[in-house]
């Protein structure tokens, strides 16, 4: 699974946002992407390699009414990369779990009627009703966006108090980093994650949790 | 104000991503995030400076307790970036307006209690609080997040209907991609935009909607 650094890296490219767009659409094949586009086939190319390598799109062989059969691409699976940042607050998440439809439901009774419009439509297949259903997701997008934006600023808060206190006590650089980071992962992080997040080795992280133990300031 | 695609741009380098990792922490200065990062100061500094033009960041001078006032780079205000990508589903999105704290509230007033558990641990100053309530808080933009992308499912379905209903039409592909945008922004979008997202000229925008509206299948 690609990870958000990786993917940041991948979306860092215009030619290579475009045709994900173009893909997103549906699946197509590269000469295909290369005469939409008007790049040369061997520079789209080279960028489908990289997206298929990193998973973010798939090959797949079909064939053709006449002739050999097709390379095309696809976007692989469900991917979604959110990005956050203001004072206080630094994020980059990406989401390749599948949506828990009941207990969203259970969450949102709301979405039942939703649901039904776009039941609805794909029944009765007309255009102008399909504009009407899409305006409302998107409001309900909207409704659920300033929702999200209004969480992540009350979690900058408490980051911004935690930093407060932290810097407070009588520790040095290293040690406020890691206590910083336990504290907001709410205690539930491995060692390894502490030292990722930390950029430090593991066996800083362990001999630091020992000194910050000692101090009486976190419990292993 | 930048745009997703700069964004994008910006955030597709490895050192920006840590420098704003950095700054989102606290206001810093060139030196300090060279050292912290074992990075040439020259190098911060075009990362720096670029950041600044696309208003991400943003300089200030403050005067020191010893010695001439030195320059800090803070994050600039609330940037917030979302890409969502999926078959049937490309959208990069930022948000730039604040938060209308009186309708997400009335919108969801469960929201209150985490409110006020927040100005709770702002009183107390207790690290041990912070993190619990930094966990009721996860929870919740987890739960918000499942929701979004719920709603984006389906309206990745209404999507998908749309460009089946669409290409069952008589239409070349020129008409068929306007008539697509149109459809999908609700109604409520103008030449300008539609010739951006189609990539096509605004003349050949209201030539192809003259002729959509001929063969009857939009209103202008």
């Amino acid at each position: 699974m690609v990870s958000s650094e990786e993917l940041l890296d991948i979306l860092g490219n215009e030619t290579r946002r475009m045709i994900l767009e173009l893909l997103a659409e549906k699946p197509r094949y590269t000469t295909e992407i290369a005469s939409l586009l008007d790049i040369g086939q061997k520079a789209i190319n080279d960028h489908l390699r990289i997206m298929s390598e990193f998973g973010v799109i798939e090959p797949y062989v079909q064939k053709q009414p006449r002739g050999s059969p097709r390379k095309y691409f696809k976007v692989n699976e469900r991917f979604k990369l959110e990005f956050t940042l203001t004072p206080g607050f630094f994020q980059v998440y990406i989401l390749d779990s599948d949506v828990d439809l009941k207990s969203i439901l259970e969450s949102f009774p709301e979405f039942r009627e939703l649901q039904k419009k776009v039941e609805h439509i794909e029944n009765i297949r007309r255009i102008e009703q399909s504009r009407k259903v899409y305006r409302d997701l998107r409001e309900e997008l909207s409704r659920l966006r300033q929702a999200k934006m209004y969480v992540e600023s009350l979690m900058a808060r408490v980051r911004q108090q935690c930093i407060k206190l932290i810097d407070g006590l009588d520790l040095d650089p290293v040690e406020k980093r890691v206590l910083f980071e336990v504290v907001i992962a709410g205690g539930e992080i491995t060692k390894e994650e502490v030292a990722e997040k930390c950029k430090i080795s593991e066996e800083d992280i362990i001999q630091t949790l020992r000194t910050l133990e000692k101090k009486g300031v976190v419990r292993l």
